[in-house]
C-alpha cells in the first residue's frame, strides 16, 4: 500500500485544481433552439424594450382612465364605442375624451389611452354606448413599454447554463442565435493489465472496463464532449504515448487505473512525466476515493482516478464535473439539492476523514428516509440500487440510525 | 371570460388525463453507451455471474485461512510463497495446505485459496517464506463469484430511466446494447393573430412566439422529440387542418392558444373535432393556467395550453411532462427535490386554489430561503430571475413572510 504524503481533505483538494485551472474553452455560436444546457460566455443585452408597446392584460374596453373616475354600479360612466382593436396589429384608431375601443387580452393600447376596464364591469347600450360600471386607474390592466425589459438591459448574464425560460426570453427578444462556450473535450483512457473493453468477451482473471462508460456519460450530462481512448495494459510506456496523445487532443484528460497499487503508481508516474506542474495532489481525505490524483500538465486538468468503479464515479462528480463547469465558465452553478433524511442504520466511519455511502432515498410522509447499502468493496450493482450518497462528514465518528444525515441526489439522478 | 363547467384540482386533472392514457411507445434498442436518461422497456437480467471469479479485495497473500488460524506477531505463520498471481490472468497454480501466493488488488483467488492476508500483516523472510503476523477468516479480504449479481438476477427492472450507474452495471456484464422506450414525437403548434415566429421582425400589436421554445426544450429534456409546426391565425379552419395532420405524425399534441379569450375557445372547439372522446378536462383549478385543456383524440393525448409563456411552462411541467414520462413508461419517475424554504415576503392568494409563484431559491447558513419574483401578467423575464416555483396549496388564502413553504426546482433547472 503506497504511503501518500499528506491526504489532502475535500475541499482543499479542488481549490488547488481549481486555482491551477488556466483553459477555458473558446466561445461558439448556436442556434438558440439548440442552446438548452449551454453557457453563455457574455451578458445578453436587449435589443427592444418589451413590450415593444403598451398591452391590455385583460378582455374589455380601452380608456382614457380620468373617463371612468367616480363610476359606480348606481351611477356608470357612459362611452362611445368607436371601435375594436384587432389582435396583431395596431389600433386603426386614438381614443379621445368620452371613447373606448374593444380590446382583448394582449391587445395593443390605442395612443393617450391608459387603461383598460374588464369586460366584466361593462354593459352596452345599443351599437356604441359602453356603460362603465367601475372606475379604473391610470395603467390599469396594462403593460407599458419596457415594463418586461428595456432597452438595452442585461437579460441573460455571462456564465448562466441556459434552460427553457433562457430559449423563451431569448425567442421573444428575436435572438435566435446565442454565443455559448464550447463544449471541452474530456479524454477518458483506462488502465489495467485485467481490464478489457465491454465489447469483449472476458476470459478468467479478467473484468469489463466500466469507468470509460459511466465517466463518459457523467461527463457528458455535465456537459463536455468524452472522448473514450480505450483499455490499455499497466505498461508505462504504452500509457504514457496514448495519454500524451490524448493530452494533445482534449481540452482535460481523465485517467482510471487499474485496481493494484503498483497500477495507480504508475498513473501518478505517467502524469508527471506528461509536463509540468504535473501532480498537485496525490491522496484525498476522502472515501472511497483516497489514491485520488489531481493534476496540471501543459495547462491542462490531468485527474487520475481509482480504477474501482464507485469510487471513480464519486470522485468524477466531485473533481471532474467541478472542472468542467469551470472551464465552461458557469457562474450559476446552482443549487445542488441536499436532502435531510432520517437515517435508517447506523453507518460506521473513521474520524478525520469525509465519507460517502451509497444510499437509497425515499419519501415518506413524515419527511425522508435513506438506506444506506453497504457492499464490500463498492460493487457497482450497489450503486445500481442507489439514488443517493450520504454525507459522513470528517469530524464524525459514524452516523447513528434515526440520526437526520446529508444526502445528495446520485451523479445522473437529476430526472 | 369564458365560464369554465367546473375547474377541477390539479391532482384529479392529471389523473383523468392518465387513465385515458392508451399510447405507449414501441421499444427499440441503442447502444449502451448512447442510452443515458432512456428508458429500460423489460427487465434485464445478469447473463453472468459478478464478478466472474473470486477477487481479492486488497493487496497480498492468498492463503488457505486455517493456515492462519492463531497467528500473531509473537508467534507468526510460516507459508511457503509459490508465485505471484498477475493481473488479468488465472493462477497458474493451485494453493495447498502451508503454501501462498502474491495476489494484487482485484486478482483472482487461486483454487482452494478462501481469503487473502493484507501486506501490510505479513513480513518476507529470504526468498519463499511468508511470515504471518495476524490470522484471515474464511473468505476475508476476498469477492466470491457472483457476490455482486448471480447468475440469471433482475439486474435493472423494466421502467428504469437510465443513469450512469444502470450504463457502467451493463458494461460490467458485455451488454453492450439495450431496449429502451422509442422516444414519444410530440407535436407543438402555435396559434394567435398577434403571435410571429421568433425569426420574424414584429410590427406594432405583434410579439414573437415564446412558447414554441420553451415547450420544445423542456419536452425534449423530459425524453420526447418535439416536432414544431408553426404559428398560425385564430382561424378555425387553418388550426384545424394542422392540428389533425400533427396528430396523425406525432404522438402527442400540444396546442397552445392566442392570449384572448375567443382564441382559447377556438382551441377547444378544434379539439372536439380531431376526435373522440375529445375534451376531457377544461379548466384546471391552478394559477397560473385556469383555462389548461386536457384531451384525448383519438386514442391521443391532445393539451390545450394558456398562450401565456409563464402559464404554458408551469402547465406543460405538471400536466405534460408526467404525460410523456407515462408514455416511455418510466416506473421510478423518482423524486423531486422538494425545499423547505423560509419566505421573505408575503404571497397573496386566493383560498380554494392552487397556485405557483415564481421564486429565487437561495441556500443560506441557516437554510433555504426563498424570495417570490413578483409580475404582472406573468412576464417571460420574471422566469428567467426564477430558479424555482412556490406552491401555494389550495386551502391557503396566502403565504406569511417568515413561513416555512414548499419550493420546488423551476423546469429545466435540474443541473
Amino acid at each position: 500500500m503506497p504511503e501518500f504524503l499528506k491526504l489532502i481533505p475535500t475541499p482543499q483538494a479542488l481549490q488547488i485544481l481549481l486555482s491551477h485551472l488556466e483553459v477555458r474553452v473558446s466561445p461558439e455560436k448556436v442556434r438558440t433552439i439548440d442552446a438548452l444546457g449551454r453557457v453563455t460566455t457574455e451578458a445578453i443585452r436587449s435589443p427592444i424594450p418589451l413590450p415593444t408597446f403598451p398591452r391590455s392584460t385583460v378582455d374589455g374596453y380601452a380608456v382614457r382612465a380620468p373617463d371612468t373616475f367616480g363610476a359606480s354600479e348606481s351611477l356608470p360612466a357612459y362611452l362611445r364605442l368607436i371601435g375594436e382593436i384587432h389582435m396583431g396589429s395596431a389600433p386603426g384608431f386614438d381614443i379621445n375624451r368620452g371613447e373606448t375601443g374593444m380590446i382583448h387580452t394582449g391587445g395593443m393600447l390605442p395612443a393617450s389611452s391608459d387603461a383598460v376596464v374588464m369586460l366584466e364591469y361593462t354593459q352596452m347600450i345599443g351599437e356604441d354606448t359602453l356603460e362603465v360600471l367601475r372606475p379604473v386607474a391610470i395603467g390599469e390592466n396594462t403593460i407599458k413599454v419596457g415594463e418586461d425589459v428595456q432597452l438595452g438591459e442585461e437579460v441573460i448574464p455571462r456564465g448562466v447554463r441556459i434552460r427553457p425560460a433562457e430559449i423563451g426570453g431569448l425567442a421573444a427578444l428575436g435572438i435566435v442565435d446565442v454565443e455559448v462556450a464550447k463544449k471541452p473535450v474530456v479524454g477518458i483512457l483506462s488502465s489495467g493489465d485485467e481490464v478489457v473493453s465491454p465489447e469483449e468477451n472476458i476470459l478468467p482473471g479478467q473484468v469489463r472496463d466500466i469507468n470509460s462508460y459511466t465517466l463518459s456519460t457523467l461527463l457528458e450530462h455535465a456537459g463536455a464532449i468524452p472522448k473514450r481512448y480505450g483499455v490499455f495494459p499497466d505498461q508505462y510506456e504504452r500509457i504514457y504515448t496514448v495519454a500524451a496523445q490524448a493530452l494533445q487532443e482534449c481540452d482535460l484528460l481523465v485517467i482510471t487505473a487499474g485496481s493494484s497499487a503498483s497500477a495507480r503508481d504508475l498513473t501518478a508516474r505517467v502524469i508527471n512525466q506528461l509536463g509540468a506542474p504535473g501532480v498537485l495532489v496525490h491522496g484525498v481525505n476522502i472515501k472511497p476515493g483516497k489514491p485520488t490524483i489531481l493534476a496540471l500538465c501543459n495547462h491542462k486538468v490531468v485527474v487520475g482516478l481509482p480504477g474501482n468503479p464507485v469510487s471513480a464515479l464519486v470522485i468524477a462528480s466531485l473533481f471532474v464535473v467541478p472542472v468542467i463547469e469551470a472551464m465552461i465558465g458557469i457562474c450559476n452553478a446552482g443549487i445542488r439539492p441536499k436532502f435531510s433524511a432520517r437515517l435508517s442504520t447506523n453507518v460506521p466511519s473513521q474520524a478525520g476523514r469525509e465519507d460517502w455511502v451509497a444510499g437509497c432515498l425515499v419519501s415518506e410522509p413524515a419527511g425522508y428516509r435513506v438506506d444506506p447499502i453497504f457492499s464490500k468493496s463498492n460493487l457497482i450493482f450497489s450503486l445500481v440500487r442507489a439514488n443517493s450518497m450520504i454525507r459522513v462528514p470528517p469530524d464524525a465518528t459514524g452516523l447513528a440510525a434515526g440520526d437526520i444525515v446529508e444526502v445528495y441526489f446520485f451523479p445522473g439522478q437529476e430526472w
